[in-house]
């Protein structure tokens, strides 16, 4: 599934995976910012808390929104695939100006919103301008290819990392989260092994990346990014490796961003400074 | 501290870091390969136990390597800087074509045999072609600069490393160990970023880097080494960041490395099969 197509030249959306655990309490840097890209005063954020099965998770993220400056915050509590076909629900989805999808467990949201009403208006209204974000497994399902679970660890083993079809806002990427607090640089590189033609892209918590319409990627946050760009990929032995065993992968292109950095996924290069 | 020199026309001994937990009841590859490169039947082994306080520590390497061929396997347990003067002891050294340094805690190593007889004897030697390794602390040891201690975790943060000398048989080498199983990308990136020109080598447990008199690193065992090369680093903000702040760092070349591949250290290069 590629993503949906933008109309004419209306641009697309944000893209926003977060980290997981983003701040709440203190400066919110990265949810006011959220709020800012989708449209300040005058956003309308509808909260998809299907990943938790917490059940005020969404109240909790309307107040939030509201408190931290946004116009309307609306959490749709869809637990089912039959939720997920409710008109109404459908109609804020079409009126938003940002989405947010909460954390929980990543294979809720594709298992019950896979293919539904609900998953392909949040595509459409992604290609129409719409921001999309969402922390932790809200962030995983952004992506064509999600990590569902993997190993934890630095070195990358073959089947270390399970990747199922996430929401597809965009295949340029790979999202893994809490990726410095669990130690997931091992399955991120596995999952860029099998097919190096995705930036992986790893969140610490409270950090996010901002994904604009030309595709540059801004860092918010207290942690950092870490990019990992096989493109210039010399040898992956993944394809021979048995499972468990560890893989040799050679010239891995690495950056470490914090806040303010940049990274273009269109040529892939990182800048230090906000541009 | 420069590495020893070398004289006219020999070459340096092997230079072997173990990442720690090496196989010893099993097919033992690690140090039967270290054997190997110590003159097989004909070796003569000095073990440095210094950084362990388990009594037996020397002894059961002694039997370990008797048991897989060595010729001879000599425990010296120096356990303070005036033992680290003994005559006796020094010219077991000075006879072997081989020295071992056992894990533990590297500060040990570095505040009981740093500048004593016994540590310019181990570089002499080594410069005169007697293969040294060492396993976990013993590892750290090796290097210029050597790791104490640390943060764990994936993304590097300003002074989550603390640098100490070591035995400086390389400076072209920062190495860290137990590297997948305690989570240390964070800390061996930290200790890139302060000076890049050194190459961050991160050994797995049950993993060495065999490098021979040409600098061709050549990996042993059943993990990866990870291999940071930031002689591309295009930014980082380490100078700047406060301490526990997330680090920039952009283009960083990683290699994963299992059993077989190269990593050349002049020209920066790694194979994936074995040359």
């Amino acid at each position: 599934m590629s993503p949906a197509r933008t109309e004419g030249d209306r641009k697309r959306g944000y893209i926003v995976p977060i980290g997981g655990a983003e701040d709440k309490d203190g400066t919110a840097d990265i949810l006011r910012r959220f709020i800012d890209v989708c449209g300040a005063g005058r956003s309308r954020i509808v909260i998809l808390p299907t990943a938790s099965t917490v059940e005020d998770t969404g109240r909790k993220y309307e107040k939030l929104f509201r408190k931290l400056g946004a116009d309307e915050a609306k959490a749709l509590p869809i637990g089912s695939r039959e939720d997920a076909e409710k008109r109404e629900w459908l109609e804020y989805i079409e009126k938003a100006t940002g989405i947010f999808i909460t954390g929980g467990n990543q294979l809720r949201l594709s298992t019950i919103l896979g293919g539904t009403p609900v998953a392909k208006a949040v595509r459409r209204a992604n290609a129409h301008g719409v921001t999309v974000g969402g922390t932790s497994a809200g962030a995983a399902i952004l992506s064509e290819h999600m990590i569902a679970y993997g190993a934890e660890g630095s070195t990358p083993h073959a089947a270390a990392v399970t990747l199922v079809p996430g929401f597809g806002l965009t295949n340029r990427i790979m999202i893994d989260q809490h990726f410095r607090q669990r130690d997931r640089l091992g399955r991120l590189l596995t999952a860029i092994a099998y097919n190096p033609f995705a930036v992986g892209v790893g969140l610490d918590e409270d950090t996010a990346a901002f994904i604009d319409h030309a595709r540059m990627v801004t860092v918010v946050g207290t942690g950092a990014i870490t990019v990992l760009d096989a493109s210039e990929l010399s040898h992956s032995s993944i394809a021979e490796a048995k499972e468990g065993a560890p893989v040799t992968m050679t010239n891995v292109r690495l950056h470490v961003l914090a806040a303010g950095a940049t990274f273009d996924l269109e040529t892939r290069r990182a800048g230090a400074r906000p541009e």
